[in-house]
Order: C-alpha cells, then structure tokens, then sequence
C-alpha cells in the first residue's frame, strides 16, 4: 500500500518528522500537496472534506480507509507497523513518550518567533519574541537537550537502547537539526555539553537508508516554518 | 496492581487527566506526592532518581517495573490495559489523535497567562498576556471546540462513537470544566455554539462512576495550574 501524505508544501514543518520515517522505512508515499497540479487549496480543500477521523491539521496520512493526523500519532502507526519502533510494548511506549517530548520542544521552538498569535505577522510580534526566545535559549533548551543527554547512554547510544534506530531517533536529528538552524549561536555553545546528543545527529546524518533522500532534493529547507532564522533571537 | 502516581500537589494540572480514567475505570492507586509525609521535595527527588526511562516531567506513572511519562502516553497505556479505549487499532488511534489534539490546546490555555516563560511572574508579562489571551479568545477556542463539535455526532455522541465513554471523553470533561473556569464570559458566548461539546461535558459531569471521586474532596479545585481566573484575561 502507498501512503498519502498531506502537508503543507515549501516547508518541512512537523510533516518531516512523518516524511524521514518513510524514507527511512523505505515506505512508499505520496505526498500529495505536492502533486503536479496541487496547491493550497488542494490541501484546504482535502482537510475540509469528509471523512470519519478528521484531522484538526496537517500533517495527516491516509493508509486506505484510515486518516491519521497528530504527528507523534502517525509515527506511532508507521513505528508498529513497519517496525521503526522496539516491538515490545514497554518499548513502543517509551519511543512515544520520547516522541511526545520532543513535540513540546517544537511547539516551543514555534513559540520564539510567535509567542502571541500563530496568525499575526513576526513583526508585530518582535519585541515579544526576543523575550521567549531569551527564556528558550537559556531555560528550555539546556532543559530539553539536557534530557536527551542523559536518556543516551553514549555516543553511540539510539534513544530506545538497541543496536537499530528508531523513529524518535530520526525525530531529534530534526529537532536538532532545526535548533542548528535557527540558533546557530546557542547551539554553538551548547553542542559542547550534549556530545551525545551531537553524536546522534550526526549518525542519523550519515545513516545510508537516508542518502538517497538527502540526495534527492525532496527534502526542503528550513524557512518559513517552525526553525526560522531570525538572528536577533539568537545569542550564544 | 496498584500504579503509582506522581504529580505535584495543590493543582488539577495536567496530572488531573490520569486521575480521571483512573478514577472513571475503577483502577486502584496511589497519589504519591500526596502521601503523609509527602512534599515538594519528595517529587522533585524520585523525579531525578535513576530510572531506565527517565521522566522529562510529571505526570508520570509508575506500574511495576514500567515508569510511564507524558499524559497522551500514560493513557493510551491505561486505556488499551483497562478497556477505556475502543478495542480496534483504528479505534485506539483515533482516541490517542485527539488525546493529543486536546494535549494542544491545554498547552495553549496555559500560555495565555505565560506567554513570554513559565518561569517568570504572570505579573511580568501580563501585557503580553493580555494579547495571547485575546488571539486565544477569538481565533484558537473557535477553532478547537468547533472541531470537537464536528466530532461528536450529536448531543448523545461519545468521541469515539460508540456506546461507551472513552478516556478522551473524560479529558475533553476536563479541559472545557479548566476553560469555564478561566473564560467564563468567552465560553457564556461560545458554549451556544457548540451544543455537542457542552452536552458532553454535563455527561461526563453526570456519570456514575466518577461520582465517588467527585464526592470525595480528593478532586482538587483549579487555581495557580494551567486554567486560572485571571478576569482581564477573559471577555465575551
């Protein structure tokens, strides 16, 4: 079976994390708002119709008469299914509970560059954003990165143990990846005390069921999205 | 078995989510930080004690051998465990998709009066307070409980279909009991609008097996969490 996937085109968004699963898995998909012909009103007009499980927003994927949205939930799916997740139960928990982690940290990556409405231009915002972004750089990240840290048990460590990566693995190499992006300072500072975390990046980097498509140029760069590059809410 | 269950105390918070499935399905535990003896320090200490899987942060649940964190997770656990969740796949899925859909906004209710850091006085950042609150307010409350209302298939509609609540319905309960607490002119104009949710709502209110809880006392009422009553933050 093919997937059809739906996000938001001409930005890797949260459907990345669904995407790098796929590619990983080697699962065949489509993705849809990116078909020749389609636009935003392709993607509007599909989330808007009728379904049994709608989603509240994109990403979503549809695997035959299933829809399924929520990130974390999707990859919870695709990690059972396709084996991109430990089989035991206590294992799949523990992935989605890692996956849920590195969700809130997204939201509040989200959050710097928009702390007041997602609907409101960054400029009418800015003076708000320095202020989030000076609590994320100094308070959440070191939190966040901090736990990730702890939770590998080594520079060759994946997050669930094991000797194969999982599907929250491929995660916070964009997450990370993300952070590099747009707080190319902090993050300066920070690699140093995250080693395994660092280490982790770049595995998920190198891994070669993912050349072909780094190689492929599907893959989008950051921009307007969640990592934006503002550089006045950056500092080391 | 008994699970364990580790919250701060004081707060419905988002431990309050667990408690009621717990509590609906009948499921003995134990609220651990509100032991005798038990204080702020007794949760911040097992918090940090070494665990195979780590907590980033409570709610987090302790059954066996297995500590469980993150809301969304510890119920899909519960729920699939102790029958408060549809059998199927599909049905688990969907409950866990809107599981986290009202993860989302609960993260957004708490931002209105924190928009800037969780960790700063609300007084410091009550200006910027007043505007998230207003975008809430207008543009995301809509949005949520006008896509929960679409959900339920009418005033006797459980989330999930089906004959019997699910442990989604038991969370949608709690956050429109936090959002009637902390907007109550907001929700006085919107709750017109969405008949299906409030009818959910009262259902939920109204059922037999929370009543002993209810009764208790144990049921801590809202105040410094995540839904409080700010009143220059709510209007019709």
């Amino acid at each position: 079976m093919t997937y059809d996937l739906w996000y938001w085109d001409g930005i890797p968004g949260r459907g990345e994390f669904v995407r790098l699963a796929l590619e990983a898995g080697g699962i065949p998909y489509r993705e849809c708002a990116r078909q020749p012909g389609a636009d935003e009103g392709t993607l509007v007009a599909d989330l808007s119709s009728a379904r049994k499980h709608p989603p509240f927003a994109p990403p979503y994927l549809v695997a035959g008469k299933m829809t399924l949205a929520q990130t974390a939930n999707i990859l919870l799916f695709l990690g059972e299914k396709h084996g991109l997740a430990p089989e035991s139960l206590e294992g799949r928990l523990w992935v989605n509970q890692l996956q849920l982690t590195i969700a809130d940290m997204v939201a509040e990556a989200h959050d710097t560059h928009h702390p007041i409405s997602a609907s409101e231009y960054y400029e009418d915002q800015k003076v708000e954003a320095k202020r989030r972004a000076r609590s994320f750089r100094e308070e959440r990240m070191p939190k966040f990165l901090g736990y990730f840290e702890r939770v590998l048990d080594g520079p060759q460590a994946w997050l669930a143990g094991g000797k194969r990566w999982t599907y929250v693995d491929l995660s916070l190499f964009h997450l990370v990846d993300g952070l590099l992006y747009a707080f190319p300072k902090r993050m300066a500072t920070l690699a140093i005390r995250y080693p395994n975390v660092m280490a982790l990046h770049a595995r998920v980097a190198a891994l070669a069921e993912l050349q072909p498509y780094f190689e492929s140029g599907r893959r989008l760069p950051f921009g307007e999205g969640i990592f934006r590059q503002y550089r006045e809410l950056d500092a080391a």
